[in-house]
């Protein structure tokens, strides 16, 4: 196997286990879900459209290029594929991006415009903070099946706060990131933790 | 192995699978719940009785004709039956049913006659609907031992209500189906998720 | 191996895997919770005092009398083990018992004298009871470290209502039983899960 | 291999094993959690920092020294490292120490100065503690970046109360403690089946 393929290989099962994880927590339900990795400037790893995230396999990803569409024409990339593409454009550093639903990430962004999370140790994983004494804000926007334009509008929102540590989409899921898969996961694992709690918190 | 045992054996793998990971879930607890698969305009093959359905093996199933009745005389088909049965005859483009009891489908049926989703992203794996700004009534039927009767009852309201997406029996469970095994399963995770995310909605 | 021991190793894997199966729902922390089998009119096989009931192993058994005291006096026997006895000798047609600790079935306890199950299609789980259209009383006894003084006071309740399906202890766990350890699973996979559904009703 | 090497590896296995367990209980999410055992009066084996504790390997681990300084000047020792080493030099009796979040124990820290426990049979997994009818107080630290001072105010608050068995860090988790790592991560379970508990019944 050629170091490119190698690469692709080590990205395609990084993804399946933490797709296996995720599954285990009930984050990617029936196919719902998407991971990709950059592979280079202009190429992604992507998980192909239908493949339930928490049982994939080495055919279940593709590489698309920037504009989203698969090299091969034959594949079906996932539909949120524009989405994973603004990450990769918007900062050079994100090296692989997840999408999870969950029942608190998906209870929380129906409740608000944004969910502001403080005082929380696992802060600490996301991007620029290195204290518990921290506070992010998580954007919620809104649904939109055009999702073209549901780019765009994160893409504005990322570029007037490139703070931004993830993202919401209401009654949808979430989106993270990181350098790598690793990173990323453990982003996710960070912020559903705490959204979690929240979820709890809003009870009292 | 012939053709048909070939299929039989495919049918009977899946809803092994789908049943242990339900059981992970939590979603067949005891020996409640169970599945089915047509076969045939005449035949279908379905959970037998009394096994516990995170469990299954090959010989937890047996074929049925549309009247409910086994094959073998000897076996035990699972008491629900006739609920697959209608739903076989009332679509024919439908393939497989699943049946799963789940904390949050017995708590929201128990207190509702009906449960309205709607904006959920994960809407779209329900039949007939393609996006997230979308609604469905799921009809709770009120629990009866009568098998016939409840199957004649829900038949009625089928016929009424053509885009109904799945129903739910009170303090019992949900029904829902698909073409296949793998169309059903993910319609199971889908319903049960949103359940779960209105079951924490309404504690507020 | 001769019969007995044939018998003993069968009645060991079904506790072994019941035992693995409540650990992954949470219901045999630390080292809590026990199970036992009949083996004759004056004998039982149960778990001995300290293991870990979710990574039970053949050595983590022992064979003790009706008095509670095991045969190899070696052994430590469950502390519990005179609450297994009052209920082999309450009822000959009970074959095994088993103790589990839930969330739901410790918070409930500590709350009510008596959890009332109604209309709930798993009551049929449950001893004489072969419809949803029913209500069962799941007496609570006050939690007491001179488990000769529980048992007593437990075994006066079971006499005065012999139709008792199972029984909590305050703040400390269920007892439910069944003809053989799949038939008592099957039982405290229904009650668990009726708890848990009880749990979140008493939330609205 | 040499005893010393063995014991090590013994070690190792039990804290591998414990991150699984936790880790399948959401309990070390992300990189969350920290985990060591005392080698000897003045060597701890204690978890590297950025290992994900729920999949720990051999190489996962390193030996320090009681100033929480790895004896390999190349490795990074665990962030909380001092925090271990206090636990060790305040009591000769303690051998191993683990650190865990829960949803339950960082909601509930974040709410409260101490977490009263009172009536659970599994209080006795407790050092000192032998019925259900006792009570424990478990203190609530104020979380801090600096964990030199963050020990000392641990420490000082132990030596006024000898009998604490665990402690929490508002918004950040659980230590406990025990002979070994086996009884350490009983009193893990115990503790934060009992705070699961205790938040479902603050929603009262």
């Amino acid at each position: 196997m050629n170091d490119n393929a190698k690469q692709i290989a080590l990205h395609t099962q990084a993804m399946i286990e933490a797709g296996r994880m995720f599954h285990s927590r009930g984050w990617v339900p029936a196919t719902g879900g998407n991971f990709s990795v950059k592979l280079s400037s202009d190429q992604v790893l992507i998980t192909a459209s239908g493949w339930h995230k928490g049982e994939l396999a080495a055919d279940g990803f593709l590489v698309a290029g920037l504009d989203g569409k698969p090299l091969d024409a034959t594949r079906k990339a996932s539909y949120e594929t524009l989405l994973h593409m603004q990450l990769y454009q918007h900062d050079s550093k994100i090296g692989a991006a997840l999408h999870t639903h969950s029942i608190a990430n998906t209870v929380l962004s129906r409740r608000h415009s944004k969910i502001r999370l403080a005082g929380y140790e696992l802060l600490k994983l996301l991007p620029g903070i290195n204290t518990h004494d921290a506070e992010v804000s998580v954007p919620v926007f809104a649904n939109d099946q055009d999702i073209a334009r549901l780019a765009a509008h994160v893409d504005e929102h990322m570029k007037q706060h490139p703070e931004t540590p993830a993202y919401l989409i209401a009654g949808h899921g979430l989106y993270a990131w990181g350098a790598n898969v690793a990173q990323a996961r453990h982003r996710v694992e960070a912020l559903e933790f705490m959204f979690e709690c929240e979820l709890w918190s809003e009870k009292k």
